[in-house]
């Protein structure tokens, strides 16, 4: 990581936005619940790495924009619809785990057992409060961004913006399951619904945010989505690589949990391909899967050139990504961030 | 009902902004999936009787209101605002059904299940349909809202009351299902969970932005705050009656449904309290429940006597509501409302 993308993430602008959230909202606390409910949502928006709102806001600051008090707003605003969408993507895949503690589920699931639940209810207790603490996140994100202080018209053309990178991430998660439900998709469909799931979120809109706010010309939104399409692929790419076969202390989630939904990756869907997928096969979405078992799936998706043809793609994906921007005067922030994001994805997550 | 009050309803100013909300968001739409989203959250949005839009409209119109096509946007958002919180209500209860006809998540896991899947599978890809619809439509509320057209100091002041909203409503949901799951909460409790999971934001919510945005004399928001609370509990516990002793034709969705969650209502806190709790018990939150079993529970909580404690308690908060306003020049408006939402409150649901 280059010292300009270091330190572009450890003073996130969007630390100060968050706590004057997280300060604004606690003054509706009045009962155990909500106090209960408003720690959690807060602890989950924290820890994190801020990649979203360090990329919009550098990107914002080298297009020469200079309200740094509403940008500031827009970082918070983004990650508290990164936050949200973390809470809910978690509920809807069953994981309870998240950077290495128990997340908004967990927590809760975790306070009814010891208020002597069965597991049964416990998880329901810990679900219902996770798709409110998500709520409450989602709303608040929106509300961030059309109280930001930009002009009228710029709210409302940010707040299109937001609409429709809201509009693909629902779809991509609901394409999500379904892909992993029945089982059948081919690479081209899978790398679709990480694009629309993870990218369009992720990075198409904080730069687009980022060149509506900074009042950029016109050419820079075209560049900037195709740019940001590019690299978020490869990012999400990573992203699989490293849940499949990256440390599980250092990722800070059971590795297994992607075998153990029957994720449908573009890794996955490249395997059901190749002649080792008799064997890969049984060991997706089983009930039970151990570390052993899990370790000879690695191997299978190495032997069948799997991971070697993802590696490769990410590789190429970041590359095209690199080449799209370098006609642009930003192209030198851009290129750090290609590099940041592919080469140590793990670290930015 | 009055004439004015149905004419309120039938032509709900929330129609068009409706409309114009689902025609903007299908501009989005480029997948299978993305179709069958929105049309599910737009079958979802329509059906209804416009209760808490037309409460804010009447109210709006009555103080002097004269911004036709802003309080036509805030009525929308309302309305998208009970359509979210209704959707997740209905995932977190497991509900399927919803005004007698499948809901989004009763939908899409018919869709499951005519490709061939089981009803695990098949459940938990409805409910990640509802879940992220929810989001949509909980996310469109604010957009609306804050897309409106009022100034921008009126917007901001709106925006904080539908948070303020938002976090009680989120608060009341998460203690509504601790209190079914703990079943050791005292009517006092029950009340308190009822009045902030649904009085606040269907009455006390319409009612302040009602007032807010016609500029009303800042002697009304307290005013009506306290006629909505006592309004909203009043409703909601005979929409509980309803839900328990009500016409299953009529309320559109199981009447066994309220007991097999095992809902913490006050009509249950009370009988808590009678010597027929031990033969009501074993009923709640049971597996199976059929409709002799149900018929006997009714029987049951009419003899111990808490039919008729509800049933008392509605009528007196209903009065009381009536009185709390009796001051204010739009006292009549205001007990309309309070006879059309108690005297049939399943009309209006």
């Amino acid at each position: 990581m280059t010292a300009f993308v270091r330190e572009t993430m450890t003073s996130s602008p969007a630390d100060a936005a968050l706590e004057r959230f997280f300060a604004a909202g606690a003054q509706n606390l009045d009962t155990p619940e909500h106090r209960e409910l408003w720690s959690a949502l807060s602890a989950a928006a924290s820890g994190g790495k801020r990649l979203r709102p360090a990329i919009f806001h550098s990107v914002y600051l080298a297009l020469g924009g200079q309200q740094s008090a509403v940008a500031a707003e827009v970082a918070g605003a983004i990650e508290l619809l990164h936050t949200a969408l973390v809470i809910h993507d978690d509920v809807i895949d069953g994981d309870t785990v998240r950077r290495g503690s128990l997340n908004v589920s967990g927590t809760f699931a975790d306070r009814a057992r010891e208020r002597g639940h069965g597991a049964a209810r416990a998880g329901h207790y810990g679900d219902t409060a996770a798709i409110l603490a998500g709520d409450l996140a989602l709303t608040g994100a929106v509300r961030t961004l059309a109280l930001c202080g930009a002009a009228p018209a710029t709210v409302a053309h940010m707040l299109d913006l937001l609409d429709h990178a809201l509009h693909l991430t629902a779809v991509g998660e609901l394409i999500d399951v379904r892909l992993s439900m029945d089982g059948d998709a081919d690479v081209t469909a899978a790398i679709a619904m990480e694009h629309q799931k993870t990218a369009v979120y992720s990075f198409e809109l904080p730069l687009r945010l980022a060149a509506v706010l900074a009042g950029a010309d016109s050419q820079y939104e075209p560049a900037l989505a195709t740019f940001a399409r590019l690299l978020g692929v490869a990012y999400q790419l990573r992203d699989d690589l490293e849940g499949m076969f990256g440390d599980e202390q250092r990722i800070g989630k059971s590795a297994l949990s992607d075998l153990r939904e029957g994720k449908c990756t573009p890794l996955i869907a490249h395997a059901r391909t190749t002649d080792r997928w008799p064997q890969i096969h049984p060991h997706l979405a089983a009930e039970h899967i151990d570390h052993e078992t899990a370790e000879r799936v690695r191997l299978l998706l190495e032997q069948c050139g799997s991971r070697a043809y993802v590696e490769e793609l990410a590789s190429s994906l970041a590359d095209q990504a690199r080449q799209s921007v370098a006609h642009l005067p930003i192209a030198g922030l851009l290129h750090e961030w290609v590099w940041a994001v592919t080469a140590d994805a793990q670290v930015l997550r």
